[in-house]
C-alpha cells in the first residue's frame, strides 16, 4: 500500500457528524435547570462532543498533545527573529519539561508528545533527563527554501500526513479521548501564511504577520518571499498535497494528518494557532469534513489567523492574543471544553432539581 | 462602630496595587524561553496577580465561590420570564450540588459558598440532602418593588455591602487565594440594568436586556420600569450607597462587599456577569482602586455588560455568549487563570533551558 493509497483511504473513511447525536444532546441541555442555552457557546461545544463521540455522556478526562516540529529552508532568506538553531533547543525544552506547553499541559491533566519530524539536529534524546520521550519521524533534516522551489517533494508531503495519521491513530488507540495539536519550527510562520494565501485566496499582505517578533524590515521581506514562493511553486489551491509540497513544511503535513486521524476516528482534535490551523487547512483541502470534528483553540495574536478560522468556517474558543505555538492556544481551550463537559453531564435537568420552567 | 463607620473604614483601608511587583514580574516574563509576550494577556494576569499576591510565585490552588442569593419586589411587574418561587428553588438546587456553579466549580476544583442575602423562603437547610450549607444573612424577605420607591434602606444597603465584606474576609483568613462572585435572585437583571444606567450614564435602551430570556413585550415592560425606578427614586450617582438602596438589590451588595474585600486583603476577585459588575460598579463609586483586584471573568451575552466593563476599564477573559450567573463564568475563567499561573510559575526561562534568545 503506498501513501497516496493511505491518504485515499483515510479520506474515503471520513463520514459526517451523526446529526442524531447532536439532535439528542441538544434535548437534554434544553432541560437542565437553567435559561435556554444560558451557556451559550459551551452548549454548543459539549452537544458537538456528543456528536462525534455518538453519547450523551461525552468524556473528555485522557488528553494529549502532540508537538510537532520541524525545520525550514525557508529561514535562509531572513525571514525569522530567532536563529534555527532555537527549533532543536526548544524541542529539548520540550523533552526537558520545561516549556509553555508543558506547564499549561500539567494544568489540564495531558500528555505532551513530541515528533522530530524533520528538524536539523540528530537529537540524542537518550541523555535528556526529562519527562518525555522524542519519536524520531524525520523525513529530512529541514524542508528546502520554498522561495526558490517546492519545500519537498509530493511524496514526502504524502509521508508528513500520513505520519501525523498514524501517531494521532495511536493515541486514539491508547484511549486518548481528545487531541490537541502543536507545532515547533522556527521561520514556521512563512510556509503558513503561504498556505493561508493559496487556500483561501486572501492576498499574502493578510496573511503575513510578525512570526515571533519580526520588525518592518523583515516584515517587508517576508511578505516578498511569500509571494516568491508561490510564484516559483504556483500551487494548486484546490490540491492539499500540491500545496503542502511546494510551500509548506514537515511538521504542518503532520498536523494536517492528526486532523484527518480525529475525523477518522471520530475523535475530537483541538487546534492551536496559526501553524496548527494552516495544516487544518490542507487536511480541509484533502476533505472538507474534518471542520466538523474539529475545535479551534483559540483566536492568534498572529495576523490572518481569523481570516484562516473564517474560511474553515470554525469560531475559536479563546481570544487572548497569544502566538506561542507549541499548542498552548488549544491546550489551554481544552479546560474551557471540559468545564462545557462538566456542565452537560452533572447540571440537573428541571424535573429532577423539582424547580418551575418558564412561565 | 456603626456599618457606616465600617464602609468608611474598609475604604480607607484599601491600597493602590504594588506596581514594584509588577514591574518585577515583567523581568521575569521577559526572560520566559518563548518570543516577547507570546501568551498575550496570560502574561497580563500572572504579572497582576504578582502584583496583588506581593510575589513572584503566584498561587491560586484554593479557591472559592460565593453565590449571594436574594429576591427582588419589582418582579411583581413582570420583568422576568420565571415565577419568584425559582430563586429559593435554586438555591436548594446548589446546595444539593446540582446547579451550573456546581459543576463547573467541581471543574476547577473550588468550594461553593451559598448565602441567603434576603431571600423571600425560609429555607430549612438541614433537610438539604447536599454537599453544601446555606449561610443565612437575611436581610429581608426580598427587597421593596423599585419601581415604586427606594428597594431597601440606606442602612440595609450598608448592612448588605459589610456583610458580603465579612463573608469575603473570613474566607479570605481561611487560606482562600482566589473568590470568585455569584448570584442568585429572579428579577435581578433589572436593578442591575438599573444601577448600570446610573453609575455609567449611559442610556436605559442599552443597559436593559433579556435577563433570563424575556420577549419583546416584556423588554419593553422592563425598559420602562427602569425608567420609572430611576426617576422615582432619583439616586446619586456619585453615591454608591444611595445607589444601591434605592434600585439595588440585597445580593448586589453582598457582591459589592466581597469586591471590596478583594481590595482591602490584596486578594483577586472574579466577577461573573451581569449582576455581578452591578455589585462591582456600586463597589467602584465607594473606591475605584478596587479595579485594580478585579478578573472579569467573562462577557456576558446580556446587553449592557459590555458598557458597565467599559466603564470599569477591564478586559472580560473568555467571551462565550454565556448569561447564566451563578458565578459560571467567573470560575471558568479561573482555570484561565490558573493556566496563567502555571506559565509564569513553570516556564524555564531563556538561561535555564540553554536557548539562543532573539537576534
Amino acid at each position: 500500500m503506498t501513501n497516496d493509497m493511505s491518504i485515499k483511504k483515510i479520506v474515503e473513511g471520513i463520514e459526517p457528524l451523526d446529526g442524531k447525536w447532536i439532535i439528542k444532546a441538544r434535548e437534554r441541555t434544553a432541560q437542565l435547570v437553567m435559561p435556554t442555552r444560558a451557556l451559550g457557546r459551551l452548549h454548543d461545544i459539549s452537544e458537538r462532543l456528543c456528536g462525534i463521540q455518538k453519547t450523551l455522556k461525552p468524556k473528555i478526562d485522557r488528553k494529549a498533545v502532540l508537538v510537532m516540529a520541524g525545520d525550514h529552508g525557508v529561514v535562509e532568506e531572513g525571514v525569522s527573529a530567532y536563529p534555527q538553531e532555537v527549533t532543536g533547543a526548544m524541542v529539548q525544552t520540550f523533552l526537558a519539561g520545561g516549556a509553555g506547553i508543558n506547564a499549561i499541559s500539567r494544568h489540564i491533566g495531558s500528555d505532551v508528545q513530541v515528533i522530530d519530524m524533520g528538524i536539523i539536529p540528530d537529537l540524542d534524546t537518550d541523555s535528556i533527563n526529562g519527562a518525555h520521550r522524542l519519536l524520531k519521524r524525520k523525513m529530512s533534516h529541514g524542508t528546502a527554501n520554498l522561495a526558490r522551489g517546492p519545500a519537498m517533494t509530493r511524496q514526502m508531503a504524502e509521508k508528513a500526513i500520513v505520519t501525523g495519521f498514524e501517531l494521532a491513530t495511536d493515541l486514539f488507540r491508547k484511549g486518548i479521548e481528545i487531541l490537541g495539536t502543536g507545532d515547533m519550527g522556527i521561520g514556521n510562520t512563512t510556509p503558513s501564511a503561504a498556505i493561508g494565501t493559496v487556500v483561501t485566496g486572501k492576498k499574502p499582505e493578510q496573511m503575513v504577520g510578525r512570526g515571533t517578533g519580526i520588525d518592518d524590515n523583515k516584515l517587508i521581506k517576508k511578505r516578498e518571499v511569500v509571494i516568491r514562493g508561490i510564484q516559483v511553486n504556483n500551487p494548486d489551491p484546490r490540491d492539499g498535497l500540491d500545496v503542502l509540497s511546494k510551500v509548506g513544511g514537515f511538521e504542518i503535513g503532520g498536523i494536517a494528518g492528526c486532523v484527518l486521524a480525529g475525523a477518522f476516528h471520530s475523535r475530537p482534535v483541538v487546534i492551536d494557532g496559526f501553524i496548527s490551523t494552516a495544516g487544518a487547512l490542507i487536511a480541509h483541502t484533502l476533505c472538507p469534513l474534518v471542520t466538523e470534528y474539529i475545535f479551534a483553540g483559540h483566536r492568534s495574536e498572529e495576523a490572518g489567523h481569523g481570516s484562516m478560522l473564517k474560511y474553515l468556517g470554525i469560531e475559536p474558543i479563546l481570544d487572548l492574543g497569544m502566538r506561542l505555538g507549541e499548542g498552548t492556544g488549544g491546550a489551554l481551550a481544552m479546560s474551557v471544553i471540559e468545564g462545557a463537559v462538566h456542565m452537560f453531564n452533572e447540571v440537573l435537568t428541571f424535573e429532577e432539581a423539582g424547580v418551575a420552567d418558564k412561565d
